[in-house]
């Protein structure tokens, strides 16, 4: 089996971001250069699911310019998951499942481009030819908009939800600013990360030298505080007239309560479940006496590829592109990092890291990021984000709207006669 | 009086907008240009409080590329306001008071910048010189993302926060795509527009021939029903397999009761103000049992200059620079409007309105642009709005953020020795 040319299976997990596709245009593109040693690349409708299913893609269908749009179009393409495999030992039919579809299709390649539940599922992938005797390179691709992988220098698509809630947050702050004076004084925005304040972070860069704004953040690194949180927002009312609060969903008081679980109960006497923004704009009210508004972004922010930054977008296809050579050159178990090698200017250059020091490992915000305050971030910190929100690549628009791509997905004909129950 | 050289007032007014900097940059660059006729620029800071406090800046102490740059500068520059003058009966002190700081600092021209309500103050300072013997001329600019003015064709800042939504909703709809199979099937949007359900049908052009996107839109003009949006959902669900909502945020039942305001309480029974989105969200799972992400907008939609409409920002310049050019024709009362010429190519021409014919009086959305279930638009309604949204006009950008300028806001020194009590 070792001199056969064998497919490669490529599939996207978890939540989408406005770049993943731009790695599997990196993954299908250095694929088509390597005919040699990698046959076809077939997709997994709908993550690893599609691989249970022997629900696969044929990207061998789509055309080179359809591929090459990918590089422009936000979310996963092929469909992703939340699904994540039990280990071995708790169902081991779904790993013999996995060989019996990867056999049926000469699959000896295994690209998973998703975050760390998704390394999980890859290096377990990877433990196959070890544990069960079939012959599979397992490469992970990372991917997250909370940037919470270990050992990559940044996580490819968090740039780009960075650049939006840090444009965002700009721009909001331009628009309370101008209502201050007889209506909105404090206005909130909720953003992503429950348990790392990473993208809340990226709202700090609304301000900088030309633009001087007072944002106020809330980490869920830190806990709640509400007498101290409501005195930053007041200084800042005070100091500039208004006052502009980034919140991540994720944010607890000290015993560990979500600020958004508020046990909120309608007329009806039914539970409603809300978010966070709500929550602290009813306490400024309460506290402060101002008048509010509050956004949630939402899948707003992972998606607006219109808005992605350029350094993202390039990173997640050079992991793409990247997971592919390492395929070739044999590796198993692992995954291409970024690896910085300066701020200013930026440079970078890709590197790779083993999958069993991946997986499961979280990776939050340093506490040298977070100002002494709580509140805001340090210089460290700017350092850090800064390059990794520049440059702009805009999609191409139409009538007025952006262009996105929408593959064919033409489905491998299924080799095995049975189905399988997930 | 008659013939000496009179000074300008501007002023910006009620929630501000993508563009409405475009409109005071069209003011500043034609009344420079007409320095025959008109004196100093003086605008108004925060509105039309800027005239009644003598609070006003001296525009001719900004360089012109500082007005060349709010063309790309969301929000008001120069401050808004909500603040609605009240009948010349019921506060007739207001009054003498404009004349008063008019009379201090030469003002003859009055350029309001604004909605409905700032027409309708308009209007009555263009009453000032039959009334109460000020010879004055007042010119409305026009302005809301709600689109709601009469007689123009459409209002500046509507343009743009029609695209921000049309590519939010198609964003967020590639990314619930994705995410359907084995998680999020429906994506709830909530947008602006408590009256006047304008910019919720911006929502329905997330979809075209080439982007087969499934959207359903909540009105405020079509009285909810919950029985029947389910079924719309549900069929959307049943068919796509996913489904985008894009809920007004003035959308309420047939009894006139806002769909929001659901009388919230938290744990300890106090009133929480929410939006409409998550109540909407919420009844989707009670309904259909289907798990939701939601979203709201708010500010983020009309700050969003990053994404303007070219043809917005066209518009909102052209609306300043008519104001300026009325006026020098020697006309009071009147505001500028766009006449649409065709559809296909978009040609526009600049008309005029009566003020007098203008205030206080809000356009709906017609019956003929909703289609008849109630939860899209129509072929017409498409016609009308595909235009509005077109061109891209991209601010600067520097370390991957817009460049948005913040003028010196020089005061004028105050004439008046005494103080004005709002």
């Amino acid at each position: 089996m070792a001199n056969k040319k064998m497919n490669a299976f490529y599939a996207q997990s978890g939540g989408v971001t406005a770049v993943i596709n731009a790695s599997a245009a990196g993954v299908i593109e250095t694929a088509r250069k390597h005919k040699d040693k990698i046959g076809k690349v077939y997709a997994g409708r709908n993550g690893i699911i599609g691989a249970l299913l022997e629900d696969l893609v044929d990207t061998g269908k789509e055309s080179k310019s359809a591929i090459a749009n990918l590089k422009y179009t936000p979310s996963g393409a092929f469909g992703s998951c939340r699904f994540k495999l039990k280990s071995l030992e708790a169902n081991k039919r779904e790993y013999e499942r996995l060989i019996e579809v990867f056999k049926a299709h000469d699959i000896g390649y295994f690209f998973y481009n998703g975050g760390g539940d998704s390394a999980d599922t890859c290096f377990k992938v990877s433990q196959l030819s070890k544990k069960m005797g079939y012959p599979i390179q397992a490469i992970h691709v990372p991917k997250t908009v909370d940037n919470d992988l270990p050992i990559t220098d940044n996580c490819p698509g968090f740039g780009s939800v960075a650049k939006y809630i840090a444009v965002a947050t700009r721009e909001a702050s331009f628009d309370v600013r101008s209502m201050c004076a007889t209506s909105t004084k404090v206005f909130v925005l909720e953003v992503m990360g429950r348990h790392a304040g990473w993208i809340a972070a990226a709202g700090a860069l609304a301000a900088d030298a030309d633009h001087d704004i007072p944002v106020v953040i809330l980490f869920p690194e830190i806990p709640f505080d509400r007498t101290k949180f409501m005195a930053a927002v007041d200084a800042k009312v005070k100091q500039y007239g208004y006052c502009s609060v980034v919140v991540s969903e994720g944010v607890a008081t000290a015993d560990g309560k979500f600020l958004a679980d508020q046990g909120l109960k309608d007329n009806f006497g039914h539970t409603q479940l809300g978010g966070v923004a709500p929550v602290v704009a009813n306490m400024i009210r309460e506290d402060l006496g101002l008048k509010y508004h509050w956004a949630v972004a939402d899948y707003l922010q992972r998606a607006g590829r219109h808005i992605a930054s350029k350094n993202d977008v390039d990173q997640a296809y050079a992991m793409g592109k990247a997971a592919v050579e390492l395929a070739v050159q044999g590796k198993n178990s692992v995954m291409p990092t970024v690896v910085r090698l300066s701020d200013k200017p930026y440079k970078w250059k890709v590197g790779e890291a083993p999958l069993s020091k991946v997986a499961n490992v979280e990776k939050m915000m340093p506490k040298s990021f977070i100002s002494k305050d709580g509140f805001g971030i340090t210089p460290k910190c700017r350092a850090y984000l800064e390059p990794l929100i520049q440059g702009e690549d805009s999609p191409k628009y139409k009538n007025g709207m952006p262009q996105y791509t929408t593959l064919k997905l033409v489905s491998v004909p299924k080799k095995l006669g049975d189905t399988f129950e997930l």
